[in-house]
C-alpha cells in the first residue's frame, strides 16, 4: 500500500540542470509536486520512469503539477557525475528541472534520498499542496494509477484554494 | 477537447455475454459507468481499446466503476454475428459484460451506437452517476488521462453519495 | 529441435483469398515457402504469427521466397468461416495468399493440418526446393533464428538452380 | 545498400572489458565476428542495438559468430569514460566482450572508428571469416534481415573449413 501522509523533508541539492534557479519544495507549497528518483545507469529508470515523468509533465502541467527529478546516486559514484548526468539529459532530450542529490558525509545514500526513506531507483512521491508525501512509489506504478493519484491531489489543491486555505489554514481571502 | 455533459441514452442490446442478467444504464444509476464500443475485427480494438478496458476494471472496480462493452456493428455484419463474438470473448479470455448493439431498421449503424453518436471504433465513454456522457473518447486515449478521468468522476460520485444525493436530487439521509 | 526433411503433402484447400488462381505445393517446386498456419480468432496468431509472415514476404520475396497463409479452424467452426476470414484479411489489410484448409469429414481438425501433422497455431513451416518440410514452429519463434532458417534454405535453392538441378535431379543445361 | 566486401581495419583499443584477453581482428581470422559499436548515453544503443547484439550471440554463437562491442565516444568524452561504461556494463548486465577504441591524436572521433568510416552509433559490421567487412549498418537494421546475413556469412566460413581453405588460401589438409 502506498497511501500514506508524511512532510516531506526538504531536498538538498548540489546542482540544478533544466531550470534558471533552485527549486525548493518549501517554494512550491501549495503546489502538487511528483518527484521522480532516478539514477542514470539506472535501466528500469531509464525505460520506464523517466519517460513516465516527462508524460506525467506533458499530462498535468496545465492543471498545476509540477514534475521534478532528483538524481541520487548511491552506487558507481565515479561514474555517475553531473558532468555525466549533463550528457546524459542532453543526448535522452530530458526537459524537466533535474537536481543532483547532495552526497552525504561518509555516506553512500545520499542526503535528500536517506531522509525520503528511498529504496532504490527508480522511486516516484507524490506530494500534495501541503508538503505531504501521500504516495510514495517503488519500482514500476501503472499510468492509470498514477493518473488517479494525480487527479485527485489536484482536486485537493484546487478545493483549498477555492476555500482560501493554503500550508494547512484556511484563510477568509 | 472530450469534456461534455450530456444524458446518456438508454442501451438497446440484443444479447448479452458475460453476465448473469441484462444490464441497463437506467439501473446503473449512482455508478460510475465505463462503455467500451468496439468490434471484434477492428484491430485498434483488439490491439488496444479492449486491453484498455480490462485495465481499467482490474484498477477501478474496487472503487466503484462499472466496465460494459458494447459490440457496435456497423461493418462485415455476417462476419461479426453473436455466434462469432461468443468464440471472440473465449479466445481473447475477455471477462467483462459485452452487450451486442440492436441492429437498427434499415440502417447499417446499430441502435445504441446511432444514439450515442459514436463516430467509430474504438469508442470510449465514461458516463457520471447521474447518468451524463462527461467523456467521448474515439480512437487511442492515454492511461494517465484516463486515469484522472475516472477518479474525477468516481470522487464526485462519492461526495454525492455522502450527501445523501443520487440521481441527481439530494436527500436527508 | 524442428530441424528436418520431410515430404511435405500437397495443400488441400476449400477457397483462395487473395491470389487469383490456386496455388499448389507441386507447382511452387524448385521455391522455397512459407507456410504459415492460423486461425483468425487465435490472439498469438494476430499480433505475432501474421504480421511475421508479412515482414517474411516483404524481407525475402525479392529472393524468391514464397509466403502462402492457411486457415486452419479447428475450432469455433461456425465462428470462422470463409465470409469472416475475407472480412478479417480486409479490417487487418493482409496481402499475403490465404488457403482456406478443406473440411475434414467427421473430423473437426481439416485436411492439410491432419496431414501436416499441426500441433496448433500459429504454426509456421518452411518448405525447400524439393518440397520437402525442412523446419516446423509451433507457437513463436524468433526473427533472427526464422531469417537465417529461410537464408540457408534459398541459399540451397540457389546453388541447385546453378547446378541445373530440380525437384532432386541434375540434369545438364 | 549495405553488401560489400573491404579489408576490416585492425582494431585499436585501450582497454578491454569482459574478456581475460585482448581481442583482434587477425587472431580472429577464419572467424565470423559482428562488430557492434556504440556510445554508452546513445539511445538508440541503448534501446535497440545493444540488445540485438546480445541476441546475435545467443543465437548464433554455438554455430561460430563471434560478437564483439566497440565503444566509440566521439562526443562527451568527459561522460562516457571507462571508469563510467565499466558501470554501464554492470548494470546493463551485458556479457560481452566490449572494447574502448582509442581516443585519436586531436581527433575527437576515436582511430577504430575513423579507421572503420562509421558515420555514428550504433554501427553493426559483419566481417567475414577472411576479414572482410561485408555488411556496413548505421542505425536500426531488421532482425530477420540480420539473421540472413549472418547465416550466409557462417556458411560461407563453414564451406571453407571444409575445403581447408582459409584466409584466402586453400590448403591440402
Amino acid at each position: 500500500m502506498n497511501a500514506l501522509s508524511v512532510p516531506a523533508p526538504e531536498l538538498e541539492v548540489e546542482t540544478w540542470f533544466n531550470t534558471p534557479r533552485a527549486l525548493s519544495l518549501s517554494a512550491l507549497r501549495g503546489r502538487v509536486v511528483a518527484l521522480h528518483a532516478f539514477q542514470m545507469l539506472c535501466p528500469g529508470c531509464v525505460s520506464h520512469g523517466i519517460p513516465q515523468a516527462e508524460r506525467l509533465h506533458d499530462t498535468f502541467a496545465a492543471d498545476g503539477l509540477v514534475v521534478i527529478g532528483l538524481h541520487t546516486v548511491f552506487e558507481h559514484h565515479a561514474a555517475m557525475t553531473p558532468v555525466a548526468l549533463s550528457a546524459f539529459l542532453h543526448e535522452y532530450r530530458i526537459r524537466m528541472p533535474v537536481g543532483v542529490d547532495r552526497a552525504g558525509a561518509g555516506d553512500r545514500v545520499p542526503r535528500s534520498m536517506r531522509a525520503l526513506g528511498l529504496r532504490g531507483t527508480p522511486s516516484l512521491l507524490l506530494i500534495d499542496h501541503l508538503g505531504h508525501v501521500r504516495h510514495h512509489h517503488f519500482g514500476r506504478v501503472d499510468d492509470l494509477v498514477l493518473g488517479a493519484q494525480v487527479a485527485r491531489l489536484l482536486a485537493e489543491s484546487a478545493a483549498a484554494a477555492a476555500q482560501g486555505c493554503d500550508d494547512g489554514r484556511c484563510a477568509v481571502s
